[in-house]
C-alpha cells in the first residue's frame, strides 16, 4: 500500500513529522509531494522546491525514518482544476490512495477516481506552516521549537529567516 | 446578421434565455461564446466548460429555439487584453456585431474593429450566475426557478449542487 | 449513447460526412472534436478554429442531419499526453466512447479510462484533410469534388484557397 | 558603467525624469525596462508596452537627453521569481548594476549576483503612476502638471485618457 | 511616416544596415522588431534578445543614424498565427506600414489590417544571418568583412563566437 | 560534496547504475535530475517523470547505494535557454558541481556559473535510453539484458514494453 500526502512545506514542520510517522506506522509507503514547487522568495511561499526537498530530507534522516519507503517529488501548481490530478499523478510513483482534509482536494481526487483518506491527519493551528513564517517574519524565536532541529540549523546557516523578513508582504511589481 | 453572445453561463439562466430570443427576434443569428472555458470547480466556475455546453444545449432544445441559428463555442480565458479580441476571434466563425454591456469589454472590442451592441440585453440581480450559485451553495431552492428545468434536472442529476457546496470559497492550495 | 468523433477537419470532407451518418446510424449522437483549435494559417492548419466550425456546422445543415444530436467543440492541443485526456474532457458534454484508429490516440485514451471504437470509421487516401490542402495548393479544382458543396462555397467566398496557396510551405520565423 | 532602471512607467512621469537625470549625471549609461509590457487596458497597466516606448522616447527627445547612452527595453512579466533575474537579464545589453528601493526586487536581483543602487532615487508621493492614473480617472487635470508635456499631448491625442476612465476598475471577465 | 522592420537579427549585418539607410532615404522613420527575443544559445538563435539590441544600437552609433528616428524593440515569439499581430503590435510604438518578403508574414499582416511594403529591402545569399554564423561556426574569418566592424568587435570581446562553435546542432536535451 | 547528474532516465539503464557508483566513489552525494519530467507516451520519452522515479527508486534499492546520499528530482523542460538553469536550480538542493557531457549543456551550466565536470562519465552507444527503447520496440529481449532487474520487472508487470510498440513514431495529431 502507497499513500500520497501533499502539502507545501513551507518549511517541512513538526505537526508533518507526526503525520509522516502515523502513516509508516500503518504499514504504507509515503509519496510526499511538494507542492507549488516552481514557486519562492513569496510571503507565502519562500522557499523553493529544491530548498523545501533539501529540509524534507534533511528531516528524514535526523528522525531515522525509512528512506526506501519514502519518495520526496516537488511538483509544480496547473491552476486549471480539471487538469490538476493527471498533471499531478504524472509525476509521482504509481500509489493507491492520498491523504487530505481539504474539502476541494477530496473532491478533485475522487473525481479523478482516487481514493482519500483523512482521518489520520493531524491538524493543529500551532503546527502549521504559516504561523511558522508568521513567527519568523515577527524575528520571534519561538518558530524554532515548531520544526526540525537540523532544518532549523539549515535556515540559519543560509540566512532564509532574513529572506522571509524582507519579503514581508511585498511583490516583485513596481 | 449574425451576433456574439458572450458570458460565462455558470450557469445559463433564464435571464439569458430571454436574451437569445430578443436577438433571435430581431432576426440575427446568434454565436453563443462560453467564457473562461478552462475552468472547473471553483466558486465562480463551478461548472466545466463542456457541462455548460451540455446545459445550454438542453436548454435551446427545451425551448424549441431555432439551432441551425445558433453556436456554442466554448473559450478559454486569455488573460492579457491586446490579444484578447483575436483569441476569441480565432474560435468562433463569422460573425458581424457584438453584444456586452460592460464597458471594458465594449472598449475592447472597439478597439478590434467590432460593432457592439448592448441596448437590447437583460440585466437584472435575480437573474444572475452569481445569485444561481450562491442559493445553491446555501441550499435555498429558489435556485430552480432561476434555471430552465432541464438544466435543473442535469446539475441535480449529477449532483453538481453538491458540488458546489463542497468547493464553497476554499481554494486547492493547500 | 454519446460518441466522440475527434479529428482536426482541415477542412471537413465528405469521407467526415460518411463517419458521421454511420455513427448517428448506429444510433449514437455525435460530438465531433475540432482538435488544434488555436492554430490557422499554416500548411497543416489552414483555417482557424472558428472558421472549421462554421465550415461542420453549414455541413450539417445542407446534409439536413440532426443538429439536436451533434455538438461542435473545437479544442486546443496540449502537448502534454499524460494531460491530454483530461483537457479534452473538460471542454466536451458528457458521452460514453470515442471513435479513433490511431493507436497511440486509443492508449491515451483507453489509458484515461475511456471505451474506444474504431471498427466503423471510413478511411481512405483521397478523401483525406492532407489531399484536399494539397490539391488547393497545386491550384487542381479536383478539390472541390471531395468536399460538401456549401463548404466549397464558403472557401472560395472568402478566398481561403488563396491563403492556402499563399501559404505555402514556409513559416513565420524571418 | 551603465544601470538598469526598472518600472512600469504607467505612464513615464516627471519623477522618473528627475532620475534619470540624476544617474546620466554620474556618468552612468541607462536602460530603460519597461515592466509588465504584455499588458493594457487594466486600471494598472493602462498602457501597452509600446505605447509606454513612445512615451519614453518622447519624453527624452523633449529633454534633449542623450540617446545614444539611453535604451529603452520593454519586458514582459514571468510571475515566477527565481527565473525574473535571468528572464530580465535576457532582454537587455550588458549592464553592471541596477536601480531599486523595493526590498524584494533588491533581494532576487542581489541573489542573481546583480549589484543594486538605491539611495539615489527620488521617490514621491505626488510624483507616481498610480497618482497620475487616479487624477485622470477622476477627471482632474492636475495630472498634466506631473507628465512631459509631449506625452500629456500623446495622451490626449489619442484620447487615452478617455480610455483609463472607461476601464474604470472593473475587469474582462462577465 | 513610421515603418516597421521585422527580423531576428543574428546578428546584424550589412544588409541590414543598407535597408534601414534605404528605408530613412524615404523620410520614414523605423521600429527595428527584434524577433524570437526569448531565444538565445541555439544553432539559429546564437544570441539574447538583449545582445541582439546592444548589436544593433553599437551599429547604428557607429554609422552616425538618426536615433531619435529609429527605436529598436525586442519581441518574443508567440506561435499561434491568427494572435501574432496583435502581439507584436502591443510591443511597439504607433506605426503605418511595415515592410516584408516574406508571403506568410505578409499575408499576416494585412489579414490584420496592416499595410506592407516589400520592394524596397535588399536580399542576398551573402548578406544573411544563417550565412554568418555558419562562417563563424566553420572558423571562417570571411564572416567579419559582412557584419559592421563595431559588432564584430562586441563578439570577439565577450567570446560569442566560440559559443556559436559550442552549440553546434546539438540541443539542450540530453 | 553534491553534484548533479542529469538525464532522461527513458529508462534507466546500467550505464546509468555504473555512472551513479562512479561519482559516489568520489565521496560525493548525487542529485539525480530527471528531465523532461512531464512527457510520457511519446517515442523518445514513453515513461512519465514518476514511473522513471519509481523505476530508479526500484533500482538503487535492489542495488543497495545509499539512499541518504542521493536524491531523485523530477524537472519538467523548460525551452527557453536563457532560463533553463535557473529552472533546474530552483528544483533541486543546492550542490556543488553538474557532470555533463554535452557541449550546450556544459555551456549553459557554466554561463550560469555552476561548475562542470564530465571525465568520469561512461558512455556507451549499447547503454543507451534509446537503444533500450529501438529494442523493445522491436521485440528484441536482449533489452533486459541493459536494464537492471527490477526495473525489467516493472516494466513488463504494468506492460509498458507493449505502449512502446503501441506508441512507435507516431503523434497524437490526426
Amino acid at each position: 500500500m502507497k499513500s500520497l500526502f501533499i502539502g507545501r512545506f513551507q518549511p517541512i514542520h513538526k505537526g508533518h513529522i507526526h503525520t509522516i510517522k502515523q502513516i509508516l506506522g500503518k504499514d504504507e509507503d509515503i509519496i510526499i509531494v511538494v507542492g507549488s514547487a516552481q514557486h519562492s522568495h513569496t510571503p507565502d511561499n519562500p522557499f523553493s522546491g529544491g530548498e523545501r526537498v533539501m529540509f524534507i530530507k534533511r528531516a528524514l534522516i535526523d528522525e531515522e525514518l525509512p528512506l526506501p519507503r519514502i519518495d520526496i517529488v516537488p511538483v509544480t501548481d496547473i491552476n486549471i482544476h480539471p487538469l490538476w490530478v493527471s498533471h499531478m499523478r504524472s509525476f509521482v510513483p504509481y500509489f493507491d490512495k492520498a491523504y487530505s482534509h481539504n474539502p476541494l482536494v477530496k473532491r478533485l481526487l475522487e473525481d479523478g477516481g482516487i481514493v482519500t483518506d483523512s482521518t489520520k491527519l493531524l491538524e493543529r493551528t500551532t503546527y502549521s506552516g504559516k504561523h511558522v513564517r508568521d513567527l519568523i517574519r515577527w524575528k520571534n524565536s519561538e518558530w524554532e521549537k515548531l520544526v526540525p532541529p537540523g532544518v532549523v540549523e539549515l535556515i540559519k546557516k543560509y540566512k532564509m529567516d532574513v529572506r522571509i523578513q524582507e519579503i514581508g508582504d511585498t511583490t516583485t511589481k513596481q
